[in-house]
């Protein structure tokens, strides 16, 4: 018995593929994936994907204590806007940018990542078009897509829908991590900015807008462009303005701490790279808020403090600075192409 | 500001809340989330959970080249069982056991795994099940849970549905993994039993089963099982068996490759492990099929073909034995307590 027997076709009774999954779609798109992926890999990946598992170097001989760092996060609903726009092509770079940025803020650089993707019925060119999203953000990041699953499972996503997961790995030595204990009152919120909602807040965004509006609508305040635009502006990756200050400033004296601003806004996400006794203060007013987020408040008349729990509101990092450090990290994010803003200071309870 | 000012109550308008995501239930759940995967921890994790980051010791002193292996997984459809069974306490478990066979097939120990938990409308309760099935799945294969995601996407999932992904990172010596190169024509197929299922085929077995039965019928093939019972038997994990016999046994002269059966079957994952030029001589007789596979073919009038591409029919994992050491091998593993069967060879193509 070899495979291709094992393969021929059936003629009676119920077949694997009437049973709503089709082994051959997926053999389509493992076999289109497959050149994606490769172009991620480097010289530290140590095989081809569709093995049962991905293999890379796990040597670190430059680092005296190399610590792994690892995240897994979705899209949430951000994924039914691609799905109804049929736009597929972005929302994976979404995701890995995601995973980038929450291991960036413990201090670590990404080394490799592997998806999830899960639909009701596989459609092998919209698979495809996430699956090259995946690898256009891996490839940004200098992080290779050593793996992943496709799942056809009909009954449990409707059929145009599907999900994904992904989980990135990382690197950094164990004496650059930061450590909250080095924050104290006084130091600075320096902000970088986001450029929309990034992967947080679409149940409500979209509750609020999609009563009033289409995604081909072209409101006002967008400036020409539609509501589909808007919201799916790919969630940025903020690896390379870190890494720059990652090697011209110190965690221990400059840098206290930094965090990436997800579900739970500023406030929810920031206060969890604080010592107990600190807290925030910020400057609501001090930064000018992407229009995207004028338009949701309005359309759905949200209180403001549920905008600040839901949304990043126009930043999508923040920099614990020592007060004394500020001003320099901010002439350096200049240099390198940001809009540093100072939102506020962390402050004694 | 700070926090608890950012979380009041509000009073009017759309509220985060009334979008269909409630933080609070979130929240509830990552504290009953913490203990359970506290009790995974060892001393190479690095870090609570609940920061951006899951931190494990990436040093391996013992090593000569350690090489990281990861590999995604989801539980297909069986989540469909679990979910109209109303048992969420081993799904998590058959997840982890799923990711630790397809690293223990590259000679992998697993170090650490994170999970992604979607659901339509988070259940505290039946979250926290889940978690508890991945954290015990993590003990017992003496792996850390080191991370996780829990997404509540109104709109994507049916309110009571979930879907689950799981990634896993173990580590392999470099020159221990193995040589699809070492297989040679004649090697013996010593296969180690499957409970039932395991994670795959369950849209066919459920197509076929659930027009005649309902979950918690009594077929009599099964002798006083429920069909729920058989059907969510917990995938077996074969950690301890194969770390045993690669205690005594060299992956060059003795074990040349080791191929876990999941989707595709025995033929489709076993072919994956040889070269080119060979192909498999299956005894599909040889072993006793666990009688839960006669019912969903008997059920569905399941061609043979599409029995043998779909189901692992008994057998979960395949070891491919140079035919001198297959005695000394099948010995062993009955010193372990397992029951190991000769399914058949590799041949010629």
């Amino acid at each position: 018995m070899n495979i291709e027997e094992v393969r021929e076709k059936t003629v009676s009774g119920l077949t694997y593929k009437a049973a709503g999954v089709n082994i051959d779609a997926g053999e389509e798109l493992v076999s289109r994936i497959k050149p994606l992926a490769k172009k991620t890999f480097n010289s530290r990946v140590l095989t081809d994907i569709g093995g049962f598992g991905g293999l890379f170097d796990g040597r670190f001989p430059e680092m005296k204590f190399p610590v792994l760092v690892s995240s897994t996060d979705g899209v949430g609903t951000k994924i039914k806007v691609a799905i109804d726009a049929n736009r597929h092509d972005t929302i994976g770079q979404d995701l890995v940018n995601h995973c980038v940025n929450d291991i960036l803020v413990c201090g670590a650089t990404p080394l490799f990542f592997l998806d999830y993707f899960a639909s009701g019925k596989l459609n092998v060119d919209v698979g495809e078009a996430v699956v090259a999203g995946f690898a256009r953000g891996c490839e940004d990041n200098g992080c290779a897509l050593i793996g992943g699953e496709t799942a056809e499972m009909p009954g449990m996503y409707a059929e145009n829908d599907y999900d994904l997961a992904g989980t990135i790995v990382g690197v950094v030595e164990k004496e650059k991590i930061f450590n909250r204990e080095n924050v104290t009152a006084g130091d600075v919120l320096i902000g970088l900015k986001s450029n929309g909602l990034h992967t947080n807040g679409y149940s409500l965004a979209r509750k609020a807008l999609l009563t009033q509006y289409k995604l081909d609508s072209l409101p006002a305040i967008l400036g020409g462009e539609t509501l589909a635009d808007a919201l799916l502006k790919v969630h940025r990756s903020y690896l390379r303005p870190i890494q720059y200050l990652l090697e011209k400033f110190s965690p221990a004296t400059d840098i206290h701490a930094l965090s990436h601003i997800t579900g739970g806004g500023i406030v929810g996400n920031t206060s969890r790279v604080l010592p107990e006794r600190l807290a925030l203060d910020i400057n609501w007013n001090s930064w000018p808020r992407p229009h995207i987020f004028r338009l949701i408040q309005d359309a759905g008349k949200i209180p403001e403090t549920d905008m600040r729990r839901a949304f990043n509101l126009g930043i999508g990092l923040i920099i614990i600075a020592a007060s004394s450090s500020a001003e320099k990290i901010e002439s350096a994010l200049r240099d390198f192409g940001e809009e540093p803003v100072r939102i506020g200071n962390v402050v004694q309870k």
